[in-house]
């Protein structure tokens, strides 16, 4: 479910969206989910949607590059046009760089263990 | 529930978290949501978290320094220690700096529609 271990600098599409008609959208995203692991520079992605619809998934990248192929990616352009006609009443798509990250509380728990030995 | 209308250049503060412990962890994210909404160059939120636990809320901001800011604001550090101690069974925190956007489908259908005339 988590992204780990991605060293950046490496670049997210985040994908805000409400769904409108969610009939075949489980299925149609599982298979984009597949095909994009199968594309070069694709570094992991994480999704949640709560019970009313709304929902995010970020897709992490090595470069833009590799986010404009998978943009052109023939089935995932059929997918797209099909979100675009049925499956989506609103979404923001936004490409940005990681340029830094922090993942916890593990590491953080034993820094304010060490801490508070002090 | 959207973040809409911003125009790149700006920054996203992505923050997906698995709750451990979800006791009081509404109100400490809508107190967080209201204090955040007080900051100099807080831009929106969206968040969205599914009935599994799993959550990614993406915070928006003009520039780092206001990310810096709001990271040091003392009530939000004594949230951020609860986080670590409490609430999250692990979380990824990345910054990254938005270079361009897109939404829809609004636009884009009627991109389709024109196209489909020609």
């Amino acid at each position: 479910m988590f992204a780990r271990g991605l060293t950046p600098p490496y670049y997210a599409v985040v994908f805000s969206s409400r769904l409108a008609d969610g009939a075949g959208y489980a299925e149609t995203a599982e298979r984009m989910v597949a095909l994009a692991k199968t594309m070069e520079g694709y570094l992991g992605a994480e999704s949640a949607r709560s019970p009313d619809g709304f929902g995010i998934t970020v897709s992490y990248w090595q470069d833009e590059e590799a986010i404009r192929t998978w943009k052109r990616h023939a089935e995932h352009k059929d997918a797209q046009a099909e979100g675009i006609d049925r499956f989506y009443e609103h979404y923001e798509l936004r490409v940005a760089r990681v340029s830094r990250a922090y993942s916890g509380p593990e590491g953080r728990r034993l820094i304010e263990k060490e801490k508070s030995d002090v």
